[in-house]
């Protein structure tokens, strides 16, 4: 790697931050069972403690995604609580996420079930959180709904989006400029036969009725077997709807591994497209960069770390494409040479440089292995492991 | 079956018709090569007898979807040829299918291809389709679009966008009140990395950017694993944007089965959609209904009229559902009930009803034992066997 | 139908059983939560109480499959009780399921886990069921292992294979003639990037390693999408591998959805696949049947019911085919009126003839009205819903 | 990479030689039409050329996959004048690859057809198979079988099965001592409903009933969606049943995409399965490496030298892991070390090395750069382009 190519990747790892979410650091499993660890935050204090931590070995994760329900366990009472404790391990507050799928008054849906009074709770908690994103001056409302149906029959499709759309729109005419609604989509789980927001498609047309602060979330395990994620990553930039991105790995689901452990050349990509675009507009792609992983089995904190230095790796890879003979290539219709421009970035090696801008930074330059020499995981499961293992519930 | 229900069935056998096209009479195969029949049509004369044919025992397919390419040798020059062509045989011509893909120069892609021939082929194709439509009083122009690539790189996705949002909006300015561009989308093959238009949100943002006649053509072959197709119907109809069916069956790919081979529940529920559309507003939905299958191994013509009889024995199921009961159901979250609405009416044997109104139309009963019955397929296979034998080529 | 047709269909029905599971009666949910129902069954007897329900108003479902974790709390102490329980209700002790994936030991695998305590304590669960199994007279074993690992490098994959060839054989040893060790396969769930049984090929080798009572279990929810499933039956009856089935319907993932609500012409093909083979061999295959379903949002009994209604009308619809006629359209590749054949039968409304059959056996021909007609739910709710509420506990 | 690991990749690349079929030098396509190249081989002497080109300039490639219909134009007879041939270029004739199932004979299969003449003829050429693999001394005689039916009901699956290992079981044997019979597998096409070997499960029982030398060949597109290939390799390794690869890539289906192109990580952990079976048992893997890609639209010659490349890279990457210290990690459940273990080799940039050791055999560093400065491109276009471009023909 030359020195301007060492620049370029220096430049790209400046203005790389990506936010990890407070949920990442509790406990989580399957519908077989919650898998348990000792040392699981298990508090939204000890949640910003954990979040503190990656961020104090990476350098780059200083926003912490909340969820509403549980990271505001009074409500709108809870913010100003919730944003010291965040500062107080060194963090702010990130996107704000409601919920409404884990009431049972969820279970036909919430903006989109046939059950008023599901629609008018959903209505109400989405205001509320429209509140907190005011007062925690969050950018973010992140939207990810549960709704759907099981069976064929079960709801009227359509009569299901217009309440969507209807409810959407309530939700954005209290959002302010500045502020961003994302909504997400996913195939299916919790719902089997139909999900109400299923794909890219239609997370646009919702986004688009919702009003102009309103933008597509990609989850990149919300996808169809085999569906090419970077063209629609292409499509939403080229219409200024990309609002941002959830990262973790799949292979068969929504599986929610860590991100790159699967599939490392399709996160190489999605940020080689999002590189390109910005290569050929002038313009800094908007994007929020966002985790969202269930840390089943690895230490919670370890893998947060270790999926932070893929994304930056891969940002540094992404980096290192030569745009310009690209263009030349794709212009010539030259498949090899163009092929070739991008796997040259790929198989390169970016770990020193990498490396080289965390002594910049005066971080370690292995975040792993500094972690785990800090010897909190040790701190954590004496300090938790008690209260954890007298929570241990099992599903069944 | 009660007599309102008799009549219901007979009301929609009434007013329902599909288009058969003119290549699903010819000889088709794969990759690994073609598969030879005797009796198959090689010349446009003998597509549109074997399309009288299926009309002849159906009645619900006086018209015939052409391949611009095949069926129109010299071009508008062939417009009237054909025209009486179809006439002699008792059919009309339907669909205008214009080819962009079989002609070397659509290597690297028609509208969407980096080199400027190849646009410009396409459009000048295009164009000469829309004559030929004027002519022909095609109401509708059927766009499929093999565009893609085939390796990370190859091809600038966001540009390739960019022309054909131009490309089709310069064919659609040559169209007229009462004529439909159809978009078909396609998630792979030929192209096996990324297809210009993979989705139905992609066709659909780029029928909107061609302009007000264009619609969206759903090919129930042409999606993912798993995908809902009939929420996808749900969601064009609700925005007006359906514009019609290519129908065939599939269990992995693209593999144009006959219709309702693999999963008939499938087609059913599609049928439904549509039907409970036209319950909820009163309306009736405007829709192009066409089959697109490739006859491999199946005598074609009897695999067409299988195809047409599994065709209005949906519909008429799709009929019966008790559209005012499920919408009670639905109402009160009782999926059970709900679910067996359509149950009810997909269990129903109703082939009694359609072979009464076979009867009343002055038709067999059974269109595919009277066709066997014919002998038309031995006619065929003298009168066409010597030249198909010649012709025979391998692929390999 | 003609009489001789309505005979082979009550003969059919005659002699068809197939087994509900204990735990298809309970709240169950996804990783996003339980749904709850106020009639749920929390209590083994309450789980046979509903058990009962069933095969009062279906005739057909005489045993119950066991889980040996929920429904033995004390272990083979409780193996009198439990019998007790079953008589009880007018059912039977069916399969017995042992549970190694609940318990945290089971974290990294039971029979495949790397760590030597898991696997101990694997094995001693499993003997302890095959005990229970001795003495509840039950004829199978039904084995389900959640091993697998979640990320490339976990674990050594052949290595696990060993230990699972060990510890089956060791199961298999203290099994009897007459009984029965099924071994279920599953590609994924709540394993995500390998599962040690993934598929039926494997679930066959440790069969064959395990010994000669050991049979593979097909879970028709557990297969690739666009796997054959008829085409794994058939050639598990051709090898005498074919111990049984666990039914249930699916549309992206193991979704447990009832039993032909997604696909309901799968199911009739792989009861086809039997009944051909019967057709071919005059013996009568050696199955199984149980239903293994995840019934989260519809009441529990009646989506039970609604299930085995369903695999008898499937049932009916497979002894309609002609076979001899369908062996000479095979024989003749005539392609048409093979499918037609199978299509015939499908098409077939067999409601009435089950219904006659249900008159015969002095069962109301209605199931699911009869049922919804009794009062049991309401009852069920007062009896239960209190308890029901206050267990009521979220899964984050 | 210390000078212990750049032994270990030069002593990893000495032993490491892969098998360039000779159908990929000729021209191909999809059911769409075939892509024209002026510079394609179509003779065998310039398939032969073409592959000797790539055993030139990378040193890996000594032999070459031969297609017994189109390299052996008059079947034995052709024997010594394709050994001469192949020989002329510096080449070797390699696996022997009958082909049944281009002739109109196989439309309803060869060895599993239900007609006695389709079977006998395909008997005859798979017999002509092993003599031709006798004279050419070639170890492996590999077979592909299109069989397989397109809709429910067209074939007794049972029955078919029966003929294939009858079939084989003759074919085998004719066959000796030290020559293998590679059976492989495919879920579908050109077979849509059912293919007779979908799966690695169903190879594997006809390799046990043909025979001792038959093992199981995996062709890495022949999958489905998710399903784990590495574990499907480390089984068969376990068993000794794995006989080969065809290397290529795919995102949707069969897409016979360049090696790496699509999923690179994949690729490493086939190999990486491979090291490790050699590191815990000690003995080297007895594998036929072979390619079978379908290089429509890049330069054959060059397409063929970058997968070399990228299969060169992928074992010197697998040769880094360090599996003893895997080993350990396994056995603590590190996961998160573990996986590493592996990351840190596939991060690793092997070029270099790779590089270095094409130097030692006195090879270009770069095998594709020199190849293009070669000009050996534009001479087989001056060469061959007119003949090619008379033997364009459209597939419609």
């Amino acid at each position: 790697m030359n020195s301007e190519q060492q620049d370029t990747v220096l430049r790209a790892l400046n203005i790389f931050a990506i936010e990890t979410p407070s949920w990442g650091y509790a406990n989580t499993g399957t519908r077989f069972g919650k898998f348990q660890q000792a040392s699981a935050a298990t508090t939204t204090e000890e949640k910003f403690q954990d979040a503190g931590q990656v961020h104090h070995f990476t350098g780059c994760c200083p926003t912490v995604a909340v969820h509403v329900l549980w990271d505001f366990p009074r409500g709108k009472a809870s913010t100003s609580e919730t944003k010291e404790l965040a500062a107080k391990y060194g963090v702010r507050v990130g996107a704000i996420n409601p919920n409404v799928f884990q009431d049972q008054i969820y279970k036909h849906g919430s903006l989109g079930s046939p059950e008023p009074e599901a629609r008018a709770a959903a209505m109400r908690h989405l205001l509320d959180c429209v509140e907190i994103q005011h007062e925690t001056g969050s950018r973010d409302l992140s939207l990810w709904f549960a709704d759907g149906t099981n069976f064929p029959g079960s709801s009227n499709i359509r009569q299901r989006r217009r309440w969507f759309e209807e409810g959407l729109r309530e939700v954005h005419e209290k959002m302010s400029a500045g502020q961003r609604m994302l909504v997400e989509y996913k195939p299916f789980e919790p719902a089997f036969y139909h999900t109400d927001i299923a794909d890219w498609g239609m997370a646009y047309l919702l986004s688009k009725a919702a009003g102009p602060l309103a933008r597509v979330l990609v989850d990149t395990g919300h996808h169809y077997q085999a569906q090419n994620i970077e063209q629609i990553v292409a499509w939403l930039l080229h219409d200024g709807m990309l609002g941002g991105f959830h990262f973790n790995d799949r292979r068969y689901a929504d599986d929610d591994l860590t991100m790159g452990s699967i599939d490392p050349y399709q996160a190489f990509r999605i940020f080689h497209e999002i590189a390109a675009y910005e290569f050929d507009t002038g313009a800094r792609a908007d994007i929020a960069y966002m985790i969202d992983q269930s840390h089943n089995l690895k230490n919670k904190v370890e893998e947060m770390i270790q999926t932070v230095c893929f994304a930056q790796e891969t940002v540094a890879k992404a980096a290192l494409v030569d745009h310009g003979a690209l263009k030349v290539h794709q212009e010539k219709c030259d498949l090899v040479a163009a092929e070739e421009a991008l796997k040259d970035a790929y198989n390169t090696d970016v770990r020193p440089v990498v490396h080289e801008w965390r002594k910049l930074k005066g971080l370690a330059p292995k975040p792993l292995e500094a972690f785990r020499e800090s010897g909190y995981t040790d701190q954590a499961e004496r300090a938790r492991g008690q209260k954890n293992r007298e929570a241990v519930a099992s599903y069944a």
